[in-house]
């Protein structure tokens, strides 16, 4: 942050504290919430986490017009917010001067859940107090507070009965599991289908989700030295049909074992999932039924899809991706509904939220507190997804 | 061939010469089509054409009830046949001890145009002297004469003025190349497509369709010692509107290339057609358009199709393949309407054969010959395709 920003937010400050007596005019629209003093985790350009990422303070003055005020309540660290950092995702962070730098930064961070806390006069239709999420990623969400419009959230209609942490990380895992199971394939109750890396966000919300619309799923973990029995139990609490490890899809007797689950092989299985990539595919695809569909959307491996010709041409497999960034930016009425869905399905507590691995960011948390948070979620250290859950901020 | 079943052979052959006086009454329906010496290249096991392929002679009784006996014509020699020969193709041919041999054989071939010279009182629909091509493929093309119900036949309703090596071709490389660019992405007039294997049967089939429709092709050769620029220039009046090589291809400037043809890369190329396979098939991917379909049909490079996860998921590329006895098999009706163009097309001139290598096939050619034809197929030391043309059989 440069010098003078630093003595411009100090000011800032000092009237804030002033404000509401010394203008009691405008109280209702400024109140409480003046000028607020906002962090975020920033970058001025892309690199590893630990090399680039800065914690940079600024001002936000209070809103007007169509502008509002909100306040981060939880936002998650997802995988591609930390590879959108190192420059390996194919859109970039926004970069600006308007947060108060001397040079452009961009602040990190696509997914989280704010409330609003103050309003411009002229913003309709949603209120202080609402709950809101992003419309569109490269918002920049591992932030304190931000000012934006109206047309950048989607507000959160029934908050009831919800935590942060789930309407916080609804936009990315779940909405990915969900198309996926929709949109390629359209299967019918009873049906299977068959997935790798199943313990992932996206795992779980498909594994889930299947078992609320009637489909059963053959679910593939990476083989562990210890807690693979573990995990398989947890997988099928969650209404998981089949867990296998990769070592046992790889194995000779898997194409008996699929029989056996698929009554002889009568039940074709006409859809895949993969978020790993490599030789594990090749073997998912082994099983599958001609005509089906297999649907990457992530590729943990860093391997390549590599595809023997004839299971193109003479098994007429169809090789597909999904990217939910660019499905929600192109469906936003279709992502609110399908938020809404996940949602209401979460308060019934029909659907269980990811194990998470919560970052508390308090006012004064110290930007090496957070940073590491981030390099962990790179590192894969973690227990549980890492989320950024804001508190006296 | 059994000892007995050659004696079997000349007897019918004796009652052949002697059957249309000796039994007037039914002259009508057998005529001078009596018991017919047939010929098939046929195979007891699967292996090496050379190894395996024997000239089978067997004799055909005259048709009765709803049999009908046809005379072939011509019947090319395709790639897909030395795989099925070789047991490398997913159908395999069908063996039967139906021809008279002591252990079950299979005949050849999947391709051809016959004509039919002699039917039984049943059959309706179809006459003496009619051309008819195969509904479905493992019919067994590469012989002298067939038995067969009408059901396996599709009659040619308007031969005149085409050549059996025209119709004889008619139903794998132009349906292939007619399919591909028609229902994987429905292109506008104007729009463009890129292929690899231009100067293939198929290739070539999709630079006339294409042109004929109004579509614009980039079309890839294999760069040769010499004549790439005379294949070039081939392809170019066949009504190419780009051909370059794989070298120019993966080179950097083609990049720039791409987008002076694209009108600066404002013209989205969403289609792409595969018989290659390997590194040249990510070279093409990169010059698509966010999602493009790769419709993939051969694998002339044995190389499998790799696929970086980032084509999958961020520029929504759809990997396809496409299969033409599949497809000819399950749609009978919409086959024929497409030969039937095709033919038109033909006719009129609007659609060039592709070069071809006849091998004449008359009653007396040695087995030796026509082995060595299939051999030079699978070796590729043919200047054309191999088609046999069939002369006083």
């Amino acid at each position: 942050m440069a010098p003078s920003r630093a003595i411009f937010a100090t000011a800032r400050t000092a009237l804030r504290n002033t404000y509401p007596t010394t203008i009691p005019a405008q109280r209702r629209c400024i109140s409480a919430f003046g000028y607020e003093q906002a962090k975020c985790l920033a970058i001025d350009k892309l690199g590893e986490p630990k090399d680039v990422l800065r914690l940079h303070g600024h001002s936000i003055s209070p809103p007007h017009g169509d502008l509002l005020t909100v306040k981060f309540l939880a936002s998650p660290i997802n995988p591609a917010d930390v590879n959108q950092i190192q420059g390996v995702y194919p859109t970039k962070p926004a970069f600006t001067t308007n947060l108060g730098s001397s040079e452009p930064i961009a602040v990190c961070g696509n997914e989280g859940v704010a409330e609003v806390i103050a309003k411009g006069g002229g913003v309709k239709g949603i209120e202080r107090g609402d709950w809101v999420i992003m419309k569109k990623q490269g918002f920049g969400t591992w932030r304190t507070h931000a000012q934006t419009t109206a047309d950048n959230l989607t507000v959160i209609k029934n908050k009831d009965g919800l935590k942060p942490e789930q309407v916080g990380t609804v936009s990315v895992n779940p909405m990915t599991a969900y198309r996926m199971l929709k949109d390629f394939v359209q299967l019918k109750p009873g049906e299977w289908f068959i997935q790798n890396g199943a313990n992932s966000g996206v795992g779980r919300a498909a594994i889930q989700l299947a078992k609320l619309w009637g489909y059963k799923s053959i679910n593939i973990i990476r083989e562990r030295e210890s807690g693979t029995q573990e995990m398989k139990d947890e997988l099928k609490k969650l209404g998981a049909d089949v867990v296998v490890t990769d070592k046992e899809v790889e194995s000779r007797g898997f194409r008996d074992q699929v029989k056996e689950f698929t009554d002889g092989g009568r039940e074709p299985i006409r859809l895949a999932l993969n978020c790993v990539g490599g030789s594990i595919v090749n073997a998912m695809a082994k099983h599958l039924a001609s005509g089906a569909h297999v649907v990457t959307y992530g590729a943990m491996s860093k391997q390549p899809v590599s595809l023997p010709t004839g299971l193109l041409i003479f098994k007429d497999l169809h090789f597909d991706g999904y990217w939910v960034s660019k499905w929600s930016n192109q469906n936003p009425a279709a992502k609110e509904a399908c938020v809404s869905e996940v949602l209401d399905l979460t308060r019934e507590g029909k659907f269980a939220d990811i194990p998470m691995d919560p970052v508390k960011w308090e006012h004064n948390t110290k930007q090496d507190e957070l940073v590491h948070a981030v390099q962990g979620t790179l590192e894969g250290y973690r227990s549980g997804k890492g989320i950024f859950v804001f508190q006296n901020t």
